[in-house]
């Protein structure tokens, strides 16, 4: 594995495998890598989770991590994304990891790069990382993936991690649904009441209502949205003994969920973000060892 | 101690252990922590010397810092500071110091955050870290505290410096009095001329005017403001012979204090920033040691 | 060697030194430093490459980079030059790398100042550090300066490359030309064709037009600047064999450049990038060995 892009790019023994390495992590073992790497974190969009949890995770590899400032940095004086990343590479970067916001920024790197390149997250594109920790909570949990029933609610078209999500989970054996307001589906097939899917989920992976893209939406205020299609106490209850709720934060309190429900017993919300420096440390690895 | 959020918090018994710590690195003890924990610096407001202290301190107790850009994080998508902290908790932190522009906003934190949180400035309230590295330079002045003259000098109701160490000062058996226009005094009782404070005391502790917050005021220029209540030539010859010069900077020079007396022989400002490294170590020691 | 300010203030030993030392690096050299020094870099105007390429360079000598973010610092409140690197000194730094906006800001660094400064830009002044990588580059190709035909081409009289440059390669012994727009020439004498300098160049070194600066000129737009003066595949065409091109990057492909020719065989504009992070490390050496 040179680079990670894409969820489509991986096949189901990639997937599996990236996750064996994070549950021998989270049980103490050491990852296994030949060199102190350099690595570049270049956040062309906010992000406290992600960019701090790939920090981590590069520490814990052993990587040195060399400061890059997107805010701050030639990408404003109009520099293409193939010579930023060429010149991080002549530098001394093994590794970049990226968030942009354009779709598919990473193809105008698949030539000429060396380094590896992590996709951190691409426009409404992929976000293959938070997938990976989201599959791997799952598997701790259930063990296993087959006829898993997994609800993802919320604005799907524009969702990174729906699209992530859906791609793998079906292939690796789940029964993927979707909930959302009519007007969001898209091209996608989706129920739009809980009735038809609260009761018989096991996982429910609410999405962040992305405020920053559009005001929840023409026909929801923030309450009428939490009514309909947030996850209410009393929606709580319906759930299966054993089903989790998962979301990728950061939360919008009383929106997508209810305030007391974030660090309820069955909510994973918290544990996602400890998973994630496993999974972040698994993926580093793996591209690591792939390097000579 | 768990946390430091505020002088009011802590004992004369801490204060002075963190005093006697921050003496023994200064020389050249080493610090005794178990282990390298992990740090963040979430600063909210900007600030050069604090920021970058901690950062100096946190290697020097052998710290791994991991990088928070706060004015490009989830909080800016309205994430609260409890889902902000916890999330970095999750990742892997063993303290996180804040800086933020609300008035006692780790009150937030005090229930279900497990690391350990240093405040470093919250609005208009406290700022511990400064005020113990003030302690520790008058301390290494004059040995004692006690039936010590300490005038503060400046907007004393919306300083952070002043409130800190009004309150641990007069604890410590010092005489701590105020000098400022009488439209800022407040609550407080002040002096409004310097003829009441100048010739008996044994720190002039000068506050920084916020030109960020207010235009210095209604009624003062810059000028006018030097010409009454700033240090001059003229008043520092009047200054008893031991007397001491304190500022917690960044200063303007030629408003609260004249520029040739920023580095004269009695002014303390820059041993102030040196003595910063030493106090922050300690205070990160004490809270280190108290962790599992 | 206290500081590295402006490349007039080296002799052609000094010069020489840190081409052999970033040579030794190159191959594989070990720096020569007797402890881990401390290091901050102070950059206020945005830069990827030099700010990175010192980020590395400081690690590979060792050093502890302490961050400073320069977009959220005193300056904001006013500090001096002065008091902000003072204040770094004292918090334990042994080397401040600056690029700021003012010409000579660092002549108010000459006196009280302790730890070493190292220029990294100054407006339209100087840039040390990137006329020693061009130097180590042309060196590294030809052997010698010796008699070799120069020719620099774009805004010399905004170009802190080009006078860094035009004032050591003149004394090393080559033959300096400047090619620009009759207006943009000031007080330099400069050919105003391709026709004078082209076939007999040993080196093309193309200057990045500055858009930030000015919108390429009233003149020209961005094409008619490609016509008239960029390095177009019928002009590399025209080069004598041996030739190479340089450019101290962020280029505008299509602008200075014909696209294509970025990465053609002549062009040593990434390997600048890579030699950049020898020369900057054997600053590092030369100016840390002088430090007690």
């Amino acid at each position: 594995m040179k680079n990670l892009l894409s969820m489509e790019h991986l096949t189901n023994e990639e997937i599996l495998h990236i996750l064996d390495r994070a549950q021998a992590f989270e049980h103490g073992e050491q990852p296994q890598v030949a060199r102190s790497y350099n690595v570049a974190n270049l956040f062309f969009e906010p992000s406290t989770r992600t960019k701090t949890s790939f920090e981590m995770a590069e520490r814990r590899v052993g990587c040195t991590v060399i400061p890059f400032d997107a805010g701050f940095s030639s990408a404003l004086k109009g520099e293409t994304m193939y010579d930023t990343v060429k010149t991080l590479e002549m530098i001394g970067m093994d590794v970049v990891v990226i968030r942009a916001k354009e779709d598919e920024y990473y193809n105008e790197l698949l030539e000429g790069i060396e380094c590896a390149v992590i996709n951190a997250g691409d426009g409404a594109g992929q976000h293959p990382s938070q997938s990976l920790l989201d599959l791997y909570t799952i598997r701790k949990e259930f063990g296993t993936f087959e006829n898993l029933n997994i609800t993802i609610v919320g604005d799907i078209t524009h969702s990174r991690v729906a699209k992530s999500n859906a791609t793998a989970l079906t292939r690796l054996g789940a029964n993927v649904r979707f909930l959302c307001p009519e007007e969001w589906a898209g091209d996608f097939e989706a129920a739009h009441s809980w009735d038809e899917v609260l009761e018989d989920s096991d996982v429910i992976m609410l999405l962040r209502i992305q405020h920053e893209r559009h005001a929840v939406s023409k026909n929801f205020s923030k309450d009428s949205y939490h009514d309909e299609f947030g996850l209410t106490p009393a929606r709580e209850k319906q759930m299966k003994r054993e089903a989790i709720i998962m979301h990728p934060a950061p939360v919008n309190r009383g929106v997508e969920i209810a305030d007391e429900l974030v660090e309820c017993e069955r909510s994973r919300i918290f544990q996602q973000v400890q998973n994630g420096v496993y999974a972040r440390m698994a993926i580093l690895e793996t591209i690591l060892k792939g390097r000579k």
